[in-house]
């Protein structure tokens, strides 16, 4: 487990409620993935967008949410995240979402450190994650 | 044209763009709708959930939006919006989105103001804008 | 308007619907876009995901949809969408959802016709329309 | 693991890609979501927004999907699903996304069987799952 943490707030919107008012289970994940690149910018100073271009990307390969308890239309949303596990090629996010100082949905993801082909952008292969990046997150350095 | 302007900042995220990597339209609604909301519990001091229990619904019925240049992953955008007509009982929310200060996406909104029946939730009768409310978003009591 | 006329049927997911239980707006732009690749497929015999590569784009400029009334969870929908018009390099979709027979929704897009630019393809330019593509969806030869 | 297996196709359309031209992980979710309603539809003979007044409710609490391969805009899917588990009050249900006849996608969630409170419809309780329900599902009564 990393010892960086990253935070931020969010208001749910009424679009993100499905029929029974609540958040649609979908859109956790929305919020989950925008938590993350906001986490890689906020630790490595890069913009999510100029990420592709210039580290690489990191594309999803498994991602899990549990509900504790219900989060609803206009709740605030305090969103924490870091990085569970660095691997070789690939790493865990633990996410948690509180609502009035309770966690109320637990989330991971899996992630792949990879680069895209320059000649096929269809085919991306895995590199080592740099040992600098997980040093920034406060991870031990293998 | 009423006075009060309300305005917001938000960030694309990567979940909201399609695959040519700017903002997908159906999104550009939700930012609308959004702002929509935040908007009425600006100017009337109701979070957005409490709304429809206290004062009733404000149901869509047309909505447009106008795209001058593309809005894009990461983009930092200016929201702004405010209430363009008071009619009897329908009122029409006019939105700008600007990045880098200049104008990317105009969009209009024409909402109802409503209250359900009692008795069946799913019948919807309009009301009067209330005097006061009107009087609130700066526009000239009828 | 042309004479080619797409139509279609889906039924309303749960995850479209908003905390009414009807459909939210913006999923509403999302049939319609949905509609016009598979009518834009039907009438050219292109594959959506072909279109970029061998003919071009045709991004959104102007959307807009008005709700004549609400469509639900689980209601099945008729869609139907035509060309309404083809100028030089941009053109008009009409679309129509009816539920149970009667109108529900009415919406409109215009779209451009373009390329991307081989060099740098974030930038985009309009082409003129080619005349067969005007002929094969039964509109006038200009 | 109950007899009975759920199947249907679906494209991806457009406005389910992201900016790398592949289904947004959070869409997979949606389309578990449609598959388990249709299913409980498709075993049980009940519409499903007719579930929630007849039946009860089944909220999620734990989902997860895990990507084998890229699913893009255009590709033709085929879904199956199908009830992993029944327990007193909850069930498992497991998603496969084929493409291509290969795996693309596997997905599971975790639902309750539950009813709302009549007078404090935001209140819920889990019911014990009919005996006959499971018997339709192909499961072995307990």
């Amino acid at each position: 487990m990393t010892s960086f943490v990253f935070r931020r707030q969010a208001t749910v919107e009424y679009g993100h409620c499905d029929p029974d008012g609540v958040v649609f289970v979908a859109r956790l994940f929305q919020y989950f993935d925008t938590s993350t690149w906001l986490m890689l910018e906020a630790v490595l100073g890069v913009r999510p967008p100029d990420f592709m271009a210039t580290i690489g990307i990191v594309p999803l390969v498994d991602v899990r949410v549990k509900c504790l308890k219900p989060v609803r239309f206009g709740d605030l949303m305090e969103l924490s995240s870091r990085v569970a596990e660095f691997r070789r090629s690939s790493f865990d996010v633990a996410h948690e979402i509180a609502v009035g100082g309770e966690p109320a949905v637990e989330g991971g993801e899996t992630r792949v450190w990879a680069v895209r082909d320059k000649d096929d952008p269809a085919k991306i292969s895995s590199r080592a994650i740099p040992g600098d990046v997980i040093e920034r997150f406060g991870g031990a350095p293998r």
